[in-house]
């Protein structure tokens, strides 16, 4: 069924599917990387939960009438997927100040952000992902601002869905990473991975931090933390 | 005439006026800074070079219906303003990809910006003057998205009515610095200074950099070169 290695990212291997020119298969890999690359460890079992966590997310967006390019689960670490040319954009939602929003302009970790911030970054790895404006953006993906319009506006609803259904789980959404791309007939999808590598998730008692900020500061084992959150959304959402 | 200190920059001084609430004298000081205070020199000349320049500058945005905090050229470094609560936004408005724009994105030096682009910065020197996109601009200024749209309409029309400005001084006008404030009754107007500290002009012919460029890369003397700007702004363009 899988046809050749198309190219291998930091967490991903996105593989041709033989006789499938509009598909392709998504696998998970073990790794763990972060600052750009600079932190890397291997944690054996990650894969298997990034895909198993974000194919359920992908399922409810589904449900919810988001046009996405997901497809299927094909394994314990691998999903069938639409082919998309990749936007090279990373469309960033944040409801909770965090992080780099939280360095940059001085806006204290823990501010909530009403309405929620929706930020684009420059997807280019040797520019280390800038945070862009819009017109920056336009000139740098050739999409019309109608169409990041669009794009923001999909980011918004994304939220909206997202917010309720890590909430069922105990999980508040802090923020989190989209990317967007092209099918073959030109309309634009969600595609890429949700999962807490890309989302910053606090449970919503504790505000423990439930995601990749486990890794980059070391709080803790970060497989246990995402086999917790797959046991929430397994027992409390059904899709 | 003169009251007490309100303010000192790098590059002004900001007093206020005896009996004059709503006007504030700008004074032009000689030194100039670069890398956000990094680099420091004292330039004898400088101060009244850029006074004159700027003034120069404002009367003919005035002249081409621009609203500005201008109101008269004091002395050879003082000039006489409206008092306006500064928005915290640099607008930077680029024709040509240099420097920042350049390093951050990737774009070549001396790419032409067709339209142009425009940018806001956030002015809060702690945090060394971020980019930001209009969402953080406006939940960092409080302002309404339509008045982010009509600083970067204004900035825009700045931009056509300082390229002809230039061009008849044989320049090209690469990329410029504005700041906008607020006058008492609400109301938003071009304030600040726009000298060749703020703006990258070029030599028409010789692409010779002719901006504060040659002080943050030591090509040449500064002094000459703001003398030589205002030298042909007299000869060339009269208002
Ligand atoms: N439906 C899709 N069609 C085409 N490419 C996809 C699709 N979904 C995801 N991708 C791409 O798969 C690649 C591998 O994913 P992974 O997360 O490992 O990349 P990364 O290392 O995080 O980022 P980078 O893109 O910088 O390599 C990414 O470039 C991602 O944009
Ligand atoms: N019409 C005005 N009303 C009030 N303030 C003004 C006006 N025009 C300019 N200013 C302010 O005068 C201050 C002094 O100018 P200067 O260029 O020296 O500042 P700077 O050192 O470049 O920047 P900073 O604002 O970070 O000090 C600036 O903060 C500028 O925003
Ligand atoms: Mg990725
Ligand atoms: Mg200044």
């Amino acid at each position: 069924m899988r046809g050749s290695l198309l190219y291998e990212g930091k967490a991903k291997k996105v593989y041709t599917m033989l006789g499938e020119e509009f598909q392709l298969i998504l696998e998970y890999k073990d790794e763990a990387t972060a600052f750009n690359g600079e932190k890397y460890k291997m944690f054996r079992g990650k894969g298997r939960l990034n895909n198993l966590i974000s194919s359920k997310v992908f399922q409810y967006l589904h449900m919810k009438g988001i046009q996405t390019h997901f497809i299927e689960t094909l394994s314990e670490t691998e999903q069938m997927v639409s082919h998309t040319r990749i936007i090279p954009l990373e469309v960033v939602v944040r409801n909770v100040a965090a992080g780099s929003l939280s360095r940059r302009l001085g806006i204290e970790e823990g501010t909530i952000l009403e309405p929620a911030l929706v930020e684009f970054y420059y997807k280019e790895d040797k520019l280390q992902d800038p945070l862009i404006n819009d017109e920056h953006a336009a000139y740098l993906t050739g999409l019309s601002q109608e169409d990041l319009e669009g794009i923001k506006q999909d980011a918004r609803s994304i939220n909206a869905h997202l917010k309720s259904f890590f909430d069922e789980a105990d999980l508040k959404l802090i923020d989190f990473k989209l990317e967007f791309g092209k099918l073959h007939d030109g309309s634009i999808v969600l595609a890429d991975e949700i999962s807490p590598d890309t989302c910053r998730l606090w449970d919503k008692k504790t505000n423990r931090k439930m995601d990749k900020d486990v890794f980059r500061e070391d709080i803790e084992d970060l497989v246990e933390i995402y086999e917790a959150i797959l046991k929430r959304l397994e027992a409390k959402v059904h899709v």
